[in-house]
């Protein structure tokens, strides 16, 4: 394509805290340029963050219902491609049903919706249109995660008995929703965040990565929820039993409240021959254990040598990359699939290799059942999805 | 007192496993010497290893009974004083109850019977003989563990919310039981190793492990067995939601089919205030994660300054210890209460600190309550030792 | 400023190297915008990677004379502020000097020229003319390295004693320079890399590291330079003993031929009461020792707590930052600088901090220090820069 | 051999350091038994040791003098077969030379003499005698050590270019010489401890360790020695560049004034195809890094699989080793030989697997030659013994 994709934001003004990383990971390829946006509820901070991106007066606006019309009403060489969404979980289905309506591409953050009927209701629309949507499920962005999906595909490790999906925080460890602390207030708050806390939060992403990784689907699950920090709303800890399609089991936990941690994320699955481990703080190390060798230490961008890690990786190896870098992936890989659409073209998979509205649904999915596993003290299985 | 203390063994001859390391730990510190045993069903190989032991003929005996009754006849300045017991679990009681019945302290392999009933009886027999068992769950022997334990009993970490007990193994990813591994061979089978397999193994460390640091028992559990080799007897995976007293909570993971991985040992503890992290494959070290300052990895032999660090410790800092030092600890502690009650003192709260029939009798009661949860479906929670 | 700043490009082709990475670097923050270059001395490939980087034709040029000449003759409002030269060493100094000359600021890998003379040349340029130029020691621009380098100007760590320096590679462990390895090739030119090969490449990172973070300078090295490689032209490992300033030593290690590693950068400085340690592989982490206290685990985003680690870090404690970041916050700080100057602002401290003209003297000095003692085996310490 | 090999013992009483730690190396694996000593030149401490060791009186002696006579008097089946001995520096070559002269063999702490020419005595009577010594390098102990040295020999790694010892320490950041602290009054005393101090307690341990694992001796040397503690007598820190036969070259690093370093003791070795690492914090990893594939962690006991590590080896994989083992495996592979020998037998290659007077020879001579070359700033390179 001869020029970048545009890109519109609704949220991630300057006092807000996720849309700069999505402005990072979609700036630093060059493929994107931010042409409008409508960046808070409040006029004004909309106008100052509008001007600190450089953007005309005119294409900052009050509203998003206001900027999807008029944008739409803009000429092809000039309107956005696409939106990207980072505002609370309840502000998620309003703007992305109306910018799809308007024929406008999505980047979503997760959880996709605020109930699963949402989610199904972006499904139709999205199978209506054939337009695209990304969910940032960062972790899966990550190039050591792809080559364990890869290595994992192609059977490395034999059949997969094993999945250990762990997530803990220590951030809500006190109750930093009654100190002025903005993630804190709406995470925890059901009416802005939804039917889960954590789970929701992080939950989420842990069973995503699962699912990712080891290609297969949880189809039963046991949870014990907890809410450790008096008086807050939703649940900030939990646990999960994993049953998965082929006879695979294993464990989730998410945890808000464990002191001291930062976002350490980790994966491990294990096989017949072997298994695999990565963790979050360093990222570009996967480590695979074997039966009958000695534990290897892959690394990106040196002996990490598929094609899919190359392709999602930008430094050479030993120049550590991070979370921008797995971030910018989705959308880099969200921007080709879409510039090759428009050059009539088929992305092929390792464009397409992005979360969209499938783990939008999954992920809605995996709230219910944890949610409704989680609190509940006869049940031991639910269904996934029931 | 002025000689040392005097062991027999009934198991741990030369074609054996964990005796070796009986005797490791137990002559590290010149505390003890081995008088007698009978270290095989086998006589010739009893004989043979007794000749390598440097044991006189005449103290090598043919069965436990002859030898605990001929050392009963023996001079005090002469028989032996305690006998360890490393065969494997169904012949646990048998020698343990005819040792305390002939006056003799015991030292057994973990798990303490092969059923709880049989725990209970030899709980009677200590209490009626006012003599001393110690139970060998080393990883409660390491000095980092132990020092662990005193930061959350001294509230360093405020009231414990989370505990988080792994043992991951991979050495019974395929069928080892039928490719001659005697070790495996008697694990898993049912009429030897008793009504679990992976869990009666290492279940029992982690929950030993689980407990011992955050001073919390587990008062319920919800559980998910499994057999990923087939044909195979018993379990060789699981894993357990936990609830603790005080409204802590946790998870249980033991597996034997986590392929490459070695005796993976690892516990997580988190409180209000920060949390705690030991892993067995870097023991000298406990990283310790605070809400409101940096990690800190506390070493021993030198910024773990605790007494009981000290205590439980040989080497300066930085010279690191390991398995067999944490195995000696037991021994010491174990030979230093029966020293001191022999002189008439009372021993002291350090020479306590080794696992005994307590512990034993907690551990035969969660195998009880993994394997009922374990295979249950409807069953969420089950209380535990009911 | 009401507009980004507009960047040019000498060098970094479709067909090179580090030129993705000063792009990439550049325009994450959003602050930057390609709009020239002279990508390569093929036309071809120049105008096929202005295509590619969304350039006009027009603007894409095929000298860097021309793109000097033609640049400075367009309005204000449309030529480029600064350039990025991305060229080997031998292509250094011209056109920085023009691009000086011509009013443009100056963006430069390091080493910054091909001798020291020249680099002497462009300073006095710089001084007469006011502009800025930034010289990518990315490593410096790690905000854990920044902090580091806090640490110790705070005086935590006491009166410096000790510094190690060290720069292990093993990519040019075989004769990569005659197996069409590009990058290999003119690296090991003395023609086109200068009189240094490992110790222009990477010796000089671990030098201005070394310096940056202690604040103290090396006065003198006594230094032993190797050619492992067969028919090699340069050199391709050394090591240095080091004296610095105040009485402190050390060692600085650079090399390429130890096999198997990759980017090891690592730097550890020991004062009297404590010191730390950092290293690329794990960038996020500043590892921090005492005499007195545990070894504590400081963080980027989360428990590094100062303002330089706040103002060069772009995620929330826990999500790794890497190379691209570190690269982007001299492109960062250069532009706050250049941007600040714009608008008749002095450029603050932190603006300020990215490596300049005198940590580019200070390495071509390294350079003819280095190689002048690694080659003498009669002189043992050689005056720095003498 | 149908009975335990006897030990006496010099120095080592309870006031002492390094004499426990010999014990516990010499009791473990039950093949020694202490059966005399002279613990201090302190008669109520050498007496009071006696009888906490389980001495009978007669066996404790007043003078080492005394020793050495008494016990050649007594009848071969009860004097002791070999002597320990640990005293400090300036006290070795006495008892040493007195011990052969008696018929004893000996284990020693390093660095084996006081001065070159006493360890060329020790040589002549070793040769003249038949005697057995043995030099308590430690660190040449671990398995995993000896498994490097292995794969070196066996040219996994093709030609080796580079070796890097390093053994930082902290504990002399201050002056603890002047605080009470015995082992730092000695060791920097040159009267008791000789003409290095750094560099003879902790640099001949780093020299020991490159010479072990690459099978590569030392030709010559550059050096830098500095004493940063003022007042102190003896070099508290330095760093080497070095010249091994066969074109390899390195560094040496030993230092105790790192300030919060432990007994940092690390090496890595490159050649031409591959290189390891070694660090002694975690002693059963072998780290090994190749050209052409993914780095491999090799574990002790699991997939280190040479018969050598097996040998040195007491626990299964995952079950970590540490210092004491090591130590014992010093003491184990020494009662081997004299075991063997006495059975008129010839000791295999694993049982003379432990370090001996040419390693005391080459410590001594590295510790001129450090010395001689650390303090002249004219001559660069000594030659190694010169």
């Amino acid at each position: 394509m001869n020029r970048k994709l545009r890109m519109g934001m609704v949220g991630g003004g300057t006092d807000a805290f996720i849309g700069a990383v999505h402005r990072l990971a979609a700036f630093m390829d060059n493929q994107i340029e931010l042409v409008c946006g409508c960046f808070s509820v409040n006029p004004e901070i909309s106008k100052e963050s509008g001007k600190l991106y450089y953007l005309p007066e005119n294409r900052v606006y009050e509203t998003y219902q206001e900027m999807f019309e008029k944008e739409a009403q803009l000429p092809e060489g000039e309107r956005m491609d696409f939106v990207t969404i980072v505002t609370p979980n309840f502000v998620h289905f309003g703007p992305a049903m109306m910018a799809l309506e308007n024929g406008f591409h999505v980047v979503i953050d997760k959880p996709i919706t605020f109930t699963l009927d949402e989610a199904l209701k972006l499904n139709e629309k999205l199978e209506e249109t054939g337009l695209t949507l990304a969910l940032t499920h960062t972790y899966s962005g990550y190039p050591a995660v792809k080559h364990a999906r890869k290595m994992v595909a192609d059977g490395n490790f034999g059949k997969i008995r094993k999945i250990y999906a762990e997530y803990p925080q220590g951030w809500l460890s006190g109750a930093a929703e009654n100190e002025g602390n903005a993630q804190a207030s709406w995470r925890t708050d059901p009416k802005k965040s939804g039917k889960a806390g954590c789970m929701g939060d992080i939950g989420t992403h842990a069973h995503q990565l699962a699912e990712y990784i080891s290609g297969l689907r949880v189809t039963e699950l046991c949870a014990d929820l907890n809410t450790y920090v008096p008086n807050r709303r939703l649940d900030d800890d939990g646990a999960a039993l994993l049953r998965f399609e082929q006879d695979a089991t294993g464990i989730l936990l998410a945890t808000q409240v464990a002191a001291g941690e930062e976002n350490a994320i980790k994966i491990r699955v294990y096989g017949e021959k072997g298994g695999l481990e990565w963790f979050q703080h360093e990222p570009n190390s996967l480590i695979v254990k074997w039966t009958d060798q000695p534990t290897q230490i892959l690394r990106v961008g040196a002996t990490m040598d598929s094609e899919v890690a190359a392709h999602n990786s930008r430094t050479p190896g030993g120049h550590p990359e991070g979370y921008l870098e797995a971030f910018a992936n989705i959308y880099r890989n969200f921007a080709l699939t879409i510039m090759a659409k428009k050059e009539g073209k088929q992305p092929t998979a390792e464009m397409l290799d992005f979360p969209g509205i499938q783990d939008g649904i999954r992920g809605m999915q995996f709230i219910d059942t944890v949610v409704k596993a989680g609190y509940d003290d006869e049940v031991k299985w639910v269904k996934f999805g029931e």
